[in-house]
């Protein structure tokens, strides 16, 4: 892919209903770095992740993927660090280094506590009981979250600034929305997300505003909350 | 848990065969600071980590959590951040924001992307097929890391200095074999393995040299590479 060299903007290797690639992209709108996007259909024959040509640029076979700097950089809050590290205007981590422990212990819970245990590649083995094998590893990651947003949370997940935790909550509780999990058991969690569902960075990184977003999949149910289970 | 906070050194709540506890005794050992270790025994009376007393260390009611300084954190990346920031002394990150985003994903790709799918609590919803599913996550995720270290390597996972990652790969490369997995198919993880065996950080880290290894476990076959799969 040597022309991706060649690109002057950052590339995002991002497909509209992944959650990973959902982060990245609130990271990058939330710091006004302007960024093209490479959709990579994760459904269509059989998963463009897994194609030779996409290996290449993310040997895990998932996005997303960032090129930039003439870089490219997998794994999403390995590229939420380097942005950050790299453009520290608009930061996503606070400057108290215990308030920064917090925000990375929500990111953690979200992204290897829960979302590798819901995610479509693990379902796919998990057979007919999908729904309830993702609706008991949500619980389990939503109740530690609640119990340590009760303490840390401000208007957002840690305080009152916006940070890398709120980019890995919205997106995971859309998740939970399409697992059928009603999220006024979680009132933190709820209200951080009604909080930020307006916010302009936020609405431009929604799933139903990427441009590979499938109009057919355009019907009230599904622009409201994502809240059906398709995988 | 009033008590603890008349703790002076740093507790680590820890398993001696959890990986993630492994990653911050690494990390702890790395930095030279000492430590006093609370066993969680995470299979005795349907295991401790389930506990109410324990669910106020932990929510997510895993290993480890880490009282210092005051404080109580969870998820091993999140407590390593911590230490690297508080105690910058025998860095566990490289300085070259390039080289950092390496060192986070190799960290990432074991942290979310192994370890979740392959650990005690996944097993036990997976029936028989414990083995086969444990190697086939770890396969992919060790495809994907020697990729990475082919280029990023150097004596250990990124150049010549340990780092993070190191602390997070020697634990998961013991699972690996523990599932069975020959790692001569991964020369450059076989490499780092074998260099930081014999490294007195990583010697003082290793499950058989923990306060609560149980002295039954004491075989050949466990001692030499931990190759038995008991869950």
């Amino acid at each position: 892919m040597s022309s991706l060299s060649t690109s002057v903007k950052p590339l995002l290797f991002s497909y509209w209903r992944s959650s990973c690639s959902w982060r990245v992209r609130l990271a990058l709108n939330l710091k006004e770095i302007p960024y093209d996007i490479k959709p990579i259909n994760l459904i269509k024959s059989g998963g463009e992740q897994h194609s030779t040509e996409y290996r290449d640029v993310n040997p895990m076979e998932l996005v997303p993927a960032l090129h930039i700097d003439g870089h490219t950089l997998i794994e999403s809050l390995a590229i939420m660090h380097y942005l950050e590290e790299t453009r520290p205007e608009r930061p996503l981590l606070p400057q108290d280094v215990y308030q920064r422990a917090k925000v990375r212990e929500l990111c953690e819970i979200i992204a290897s506590g829960i979302q590798p245990l819901q995610n479509i590649g693990l379902l796919s083995y998990v057979g007919e009981r999908k729904k309830e094998w993702g609706q008991h590893w949500i619980h389990r990651g939503f109740r530690a979250l609640e119990k340590i947003l009760s303490t840390s949370s401000g208007k957002y997940c840690v305080g009152d600034e916006i940070s890398m935790a709120d980019c890995c909550l919205i997106p995971q509780a859309c998740n939970a929305r399409r697992f059928g999990i009603d999220l006024r058991q979680y009132p933190n969690i709820l209200r951080i997300d009604s909080e930020l569902e307006n916010y302009p960075a936020f609405r431009a990184a929604h799933p139903t505003k990427q441009p590979d977003y499938p109009p057919e999949q355009d019907n009230p149910e599904f622009l409201g909350k994502l809240s059906n289970l398709r995988f």
